[in-house]
């Protein structure tokens, strides 16, 4: 089977620099949604229409081709005279003696599922449209059907009263059977107000050459719901995000509100994961069995141990937490950070490419950035890692059991030994022996005749 | 009057490893919503079955037992043969001779007021059951009246077309008159497909024995909503909040978004309170007039005096704020945290059980923990209570009038008399004299052929 | 044309101190959304009449009378006796030979198009309604019509059954004839349940008179929605928010929830910009082309210049940001602060009343305030400027390409030099010389026989 892509509109009223297909929902472009379902469905040849934007679709395309399915082709469509005349520009990329499935680049939702059933209606020698009841199909194509068999699809603009009241509609995706496509398209006419070649113009031709027309139905409207303006595209959008929270509910995690989840990406969950209001998960987030997620965290492409706590307003992005970890409120664990099993990172701290290790706190204010920290140390309010000169990052390194005094600044390289104290407010520019206490104070001094300021007047 | 909540279920579709009446809506467990509106109704016998779960839900039951309450008794259903073999294992601890309410502990928002209407209906003799008119009816057993009086609960499977298009269903929760529970129970059958033993069966048996069978309508579907999977407990979390919502609404607070708060425990408010959108309640919150709570906001446990007002994105838990106290954005304010009136608490700002007297301001990026602090003390950026030596904990003690400059570490156990000034980076670790000025301050110098270091090549 | 804007009500059902009309919707008061209707259409007199709330309504209105616009007069109710009895106040304010457009301080979103309408429609010689067809029309008054024609408003409580079926109401709204309105005013009675006089009986009057009644229709039936309580409130609240949304996704806008944006005041966005869920903006915001505003966040007068990033949490108040900058997750801009083309502001930084010129970073726990900074600083984590002296606030001037270590303190006034180093934890009193390291170090030592302290039994 083929598989062909239209992806050649600019979308206007996207009102955008961007090319309409190249917007994402959920994260991800939507012609990368379609492209997704499409090899769901293991097509032999893919083939993606291209034409406003210039080289970003085609490279956007490009960047699927990874190896790991069969290269997606591309073609442009310059001028753009309709959708006729898109599928036609794929005809060199395609095999004509296979069925050919024609979807949407502005289409994301389709699922897999509603396409095999399409596929199935149709099997070799037959078309197949994906029709939808909707509640509403004004200005829709209605489809015309005499004793139950597809035999028209009509216009708005060329219904009568009574078939405007018909409200199965054409969704514009087709499959047609092997050795029609080239045949058909060769004879659409562009003799119409727009001047352009109509794809749903092979209904027509299918039926005046006795070839069956059948349809299958998706699931639901959004299914078949296309994009054409930032409206359109936030509707989808929380509507995609209300099916992943179902999904999620399904699964047996708790949300507190499933109106007020995004996930964008993919978002796995042990058993009973609770997941507070307002939290965003990006990317592919992994949260296994009892973990809970606080008010309003950004997690993303991380992963979160068994048991492990994320509190309100924590920023997790390309991090592993290891299990039984309290984390937040107020934590920021940055790319490279992987924590051991019961560390503790609390309010105002900032942990960046470091590894730390079981039973290690640093619960207040504090950045800890290119650090091997070892278990059960203490990091003090306010501790700091000096790991960037003006020139180059260095690496600090906190042995087990070690103490480090608040306030202390760690300037790397540097190593504080095992079990070693650091006082408060200690700038460590030496190593610092283990067991021992290190400590650069200056001596307290009260000075006794000092005065006060006073408020300047102005 | 006994009450019996059947609370034995697994509730597989929970998929978790909690048993079903545990689980929490509003922050409270199931049950303990039921077992909460049963008390109101004062019963002299109230009983809970349980079955899965092990411990679980009896230990959960005996932590309702502080003695404000006649004691709730638990049952052990094993094996579960149906909601009549259920009520079975509470007879030997109800008195037969009174009426017995039978509710649910996966039903938990019935409120006490249909209850009492319910058990005013039926009076000391005559059947009550809560019935209800469903939008869609579908699944759930119709009653079948004949001249108004009810006379048979038909199932969905073995109801007529006609019957199915009755939308007064049962409920489930049931009064029985005394004297007949047991005779009733004791002549149900399991001669059915489950093999249980059906509670819905001793209408039958009234209607047989010409007891008047009477309703009562709870003012809404939700009140009879039970709760069998992650979806229904978000739909019924959802519903609970959104009355909670216009509960606030109705008593003059001024919500942003109705839809945006959620409420886990009690919130007073006083008048002229203002909550923005996205903030959480949980456990019992005192707003007093004039408060208003910024964007996103967690509190929890805490008390705000009037005229405080709280930024976006705070933290506050087992806190007392006082009067016309600024208090954020970011403020985390811990437990044991006591704010007398107009301090201010800023951003980046971590309290732990310490007391602040009033007009007292900390205003960026601190940590005071375990720390008594006088009236108009100016606690610079940066400071740092030292309350851990890695051992003990101690407190520090800052006098009226101080100035704390930037930076400063405060070593405790240690005291800043009334009206001293510490300079800015000083490691406090004795005490500081009363209006003088201390500070721990090496010389500054300038290194004249310091080269700067370079980007290594790699 | 005169204008009247009734706003003397107390408005009970608010529970409330403060006048009925003066709360907020999308941050400005009740009748301030009116008034700017109002002035939209620039009416000749402009009068609102008062009552409830003391000097509160009238200083709020003498707060409009900048010049700009013609000068809002007022008058005062009292005692209240009706809607007609209100506007009676109006009459020595203004011109009684135009046309009097009668408006409600509590109905805040009727359009200036919809007031346009019904003033066409009314010409200078007829009765105008605005009236509207309502779903649900019980308890407001229906517009009975004879052959298409007003003829009488009937109030519910002396409708028909029949007329209880109109859904055209009368919204209040009117627009009165040019030397009519004093001599229908001088003849209502007040003979009613409520002793009070009502505009309404003036339709009858025209009738009677031959003065032709017509009526204009706004757009949608919350243009003509009154606030009488925090639920109405709310309603209007979440209505309008939807109005402004989906006005920012016509403009191209993307929005990830419409559902989850607050907008008080005005939002002007460029091309290609992007709103996260759960933000806040507040008065004027300026976001330009391609400007990204990550989840949770809040913004308040400010610009943000192209291409720049607001990631999570932020908190941007009366801040000027420039193009590609970097802000946050968790950056705090206070008033004052302006900086120019990509400068990265980053976690738990604070800044206030400060200039940051191009190409500077200060990505970590920082207090920057009352600063005059070049390009190219890199300020360290920790670092704070010392600005008060618990008296007087003075500036820190740091040159461009300066490396400011981490946790320094610059106690000011000092200046750092272009180029200059500070070294870590540097304590900074006197100017640093440019191009030089500048530190304040103590010698570290490390304490042989020092024992940790060991936990205290109690």
């Amino acid at each position: 089977m083929n598989v062909v892509i239209l992806a050649a509109g600019m979308g206007k009223r996207m009102q955008s620099s961007l090319p309409k297909v190249l917007h994402r929902l959920a994260g991800k472009p939507l012609l990368k949604h379609v492209i997704d379902t499409a090899r769901e469905l293991s097509p032999s040849r893919l083939c993606v229409i291209y034409g406003h934007g210039g080289a970003a679709v085609p490279e956007m395309v490009g960047q699927q081709n990874t190896g790991a399915f069969p290269e997606i082709l591309t073609a442009l469509q310059e001028p753009q005279l309709g959708t006729g005349h898109a599928v036609m520009q794929a005809l060199p990329q395609i095999d004509e003696n296979d069925s050919t499935l024609i979807l949407y680049g502005d289409v994301p939702l389709t699922t897999a599922a509603s396409l095999r059933k399409l596929l199935e209606a149709a099997g070799t020698d037959k078309l197949g449209i994906l029709t939808v009841e909707m509640g509403n199909p004004f200005g829709l194509g209605r489809i015309i059907r005499e004793n139950g068999r597809i035999v028209r699809i009509v216009e708005e603009k060329d219904a009568t009263d009574a078939q405007r009241q018909i409200r199965e509609i054409n969704s514009g995706i087709l499959v047609v059977p092997g050795g029609k496509l080239k045949q058909w398209l060769g004879a659409l006419s562009n003799t119409n107000a727009q001047g352009e070649y109509y794809l749903t113009d092979i209904v027509a031709q299918a039926v005046a050459e006795g070839v069956e027309v059948v349809s299958a139905n998706p699931s639901a409207e959004w299914e078949v719901a296309g994009v054409n303006s930032k409206v359109q595209l936030a509707e989808l959008e929380r509507q995609h995000q209300r099916n992943i929270a179902n999904a999620l509910l399904e699964r047996g995690v708790t949300l507190m509100d499933p109106d007020r989840i995004d996930v964008r990406g993919e978002l796995i969950c042990g058993r009973d994961v609770t997941i507070d209001v307002g939290c965003v998960f990006e990317g592919r987030v992994d949260l296994a069995d009892g973990v809970t997620v606080g008010a309003h965290s950004v997690i993303v492409n991380s992963a979160i141990a068994a048991g492990a706590s994320v509190k309100p307003f924590c920023h997790i992005e390309e991090a592993v937490v290891g299990a039984q970890s309290l984390i937040g409120p107020y934590a920021r664990l940055r790319p490279g950070t992987t924590l051991a099993e019961d560390v503790h990172i609390g309010n105002f701290v900032e942990v960046k490419n470091s590894q730390i290790a079981a039973h290690t706190k640093a619960n207040h204010l504090a950045y800890v950035g290119d650090a091997t920290i070892g278990s059960k140390v203490n990091i003090g309010a306010g501790t700091i890692t000096c790991n960037y000169d003006g020139a180059n990052k260095f690496r600090t390194v906190i042995e087990d059991d070690a103490f480090i005094g608040s306030d202390s600044q760690l300037v790397a390289p540097v190593t504080v030994g095992k079990g070693a104290t650091l006082g408060a407010g200690t700038t460590l520019t030496k190593d610092a022996p283990a067991g021992k206490l290190t400590i650069s104070r200056p001596k307290q001094l009260t000075i006794d005749n000092w005065k006060r300021p006073v408020k300047t007047k102005h």
